[in-house]
């Protein structure tokens, strides 16, 4: 049994679809647990349940539209709430990794997946990526490629400005979002099964 | 004459002395109007004069503290706050620069000033760097040196954690702070009087 | 009158493609004198002829293909050696500009443009961005959009791995790239004719 | 048993020190294997027994000097050489962290680690960072502490720029650095011993 936190910020319903897909995936794999956190409803609230919900996950998976150069306002209020915890290094050594949306295909995506990776990093955490190569990317490929957008550090997802969630981001993006989930949560299962070996005093 | 607007936050005073320390040289500069602005202050104010005071700026300078991996939410509310004006390309070639702080000597602090260079971009701005070679950095150098942090794109300052601003950020720090001011506005005037290339039809 | 020199490498011809497209849109701007530099052919040869048309620039254009998560390791060697005249800050406040193509959409063609723009900052010169709001990121837009990757540091161009340089990049991203041509010489002209404040004693 | 293949590019000898005692806190760790492979030696000789070596390791630790805003051309050149593996995927899933040295106390020493990280993961690797506290940044602190520098995504040395590497980088750079071995070495052997899932069919 591992435990997957997915704590998401969207701001018109585009990362929601993604944050499902994720949670979908990783519930694909037999023995997840795995749940939805919106974090602009803990940002402000230490007391939440859900602190406790990432408090106990194995792997935290960080999603966020990526407004004006990085991940949205709201959830950098989450990611800053977070340091009472990196101070006693509460999450250390949990797993951890991302997903981001917009409507431009590159639009500074990359920018808000390294950001989540430096923060896991503060926190001690451990990152795994998307792990899938890139698609769409000889005269045989198409949209419908998973990894249509050729991102590596997390999963991205592109949807146009004027498409309701309903329709973005599209299928190919929804499906690259769900083989994250499925990622996280194998090596979330091969992680906490391994062996921890005993520290020597340093 | 030119015009430089500092928008800033500061969590705890540190970064608001170094705010100050810009706007000092940027006031060294003869033909120089500078001010502050508190950016939330104004984040959640569409309608706050400090909006038409970027908007008149011939060079915006951002600062912010470097928290959890990026600058501080409070900042990034402000930042994703201009995205009307970024739509409408309001704030393009104007020139752009920016600071920050944290108490580790590197604590991330790049990625914030890689944010603030990628905003600016998104706005069609011009971004202006540091200027300086590092300091401290051979067995003749000291931690009194100017850039002793050794930063290129933008102003960095190093406040121990438990340390007042009275104290913190250190005086070759605010002397770098100082400095980016005077380059800035050194570089906006320059920028003003240069001839604008009559565009031909795209 | 202003200088553009556009140094670059390219593995297999379609980096070099998007070099020559925004040579051509720096000579479609009067007053322009502009030319090609091959970075694998100087990065070896400190008496090269090609060092002295970068010194003479007033903008200086990098640009090489994403290759593993950063620029070409012939460009990087150009990058290196560039050194020497770092110590010296002989390019200081030299304009700069930079581009950059890969087969996959996203392909982290943001960390070579994060790079180059660092590069610039650390020689002290000034960036400029492509100035672009994002195409192809609408219902109604289309791969035929300029700037249809939404990149702003610089110009982004995706070649399908499998196309050779008469077909790729296509015609979306070279005119993108003429733009930028375009951009980095109205900006040159721009500069060149500021006045340089004297810098009072520091 | 776990194997860490340490593979690293040394201009002057500081990085060459800060390689030596990754591999000293590695092997410090019970049924670890690890060895040092020299980049520049190996990117244009696909023969070398080297890359077999690299091919067999549970962990791949990279490290460069940071030149010119990012690892060094010689170390780039063999990030290149690695494309035929990527293209196969044959690292996938394999642990990876990384570390870097230059003169100044940033310098952009996070850009060198942030490719670092990308390389990885268009591998499909696992990112495993620093996993410390950031050292010397209360008035308690000093500059022998753990982690001076305050770097996460790997651990960064500071060599004075006329020092030799008898000297630079110091201890406490010198200590960071076998604490990254350390770390990667225990987590080379929690994920090699934990279990991986069976995949279902996509």
């Amino acid at each position: 049994m591992a435990k997957i936190a997915i704590v998401y910020h969207s701001g018109y319903g585009h990362t929601k679809v993604q944050a499902e897909a994720v949670l979908e995936g990783a519930r694909q794999v037999p023995g997840i647990e795995a749940s939805l956190i919106e974090a602009a409803a803990i940002a402000a609230e230490p007391g939440a349940a859900s602190w406790a919900t990432l408090d106990a996950a194995d792997a935290i998976v960080l999603g966020a539209p990526t407004y004006m150069a990085g991940p949205s306002a709201p959830f950098k209020a989450f990611l800053d709430a977070s340091s009472g915890r990196w101070a006693e290094q509460r999450w250390k050594d949990k797993l951890a990794t991302g997903f981001t949306n917009s409507a431009g295909y590159n639009g500074d995506k990359l920018a808000t997946l390294q950001q989540f990776a430096l923060f896991a990093m503060q926190h001690g955490m451990v990152w795994v990526g998307l792990g899938l190569l890139p698609g769409n990317h000889t005269s045989q490929g198409s949209p419908e490629d998973l990894n249509r957008l050729a991102g590596f550090l997390g999963a991205m997802a592109q949807s146009n400005a004027d498409a309701p969630p309903e329709l973005a981001p599209p299928a190919s993006d929804r499906a690259t979002a769900c083989h994250l989930g499925r990622r996280i949560a194998e090596a979330a299962l091969r992680w906490r099964s391994g062996q921890v070996p005993q520290r020597a005093a340093a």
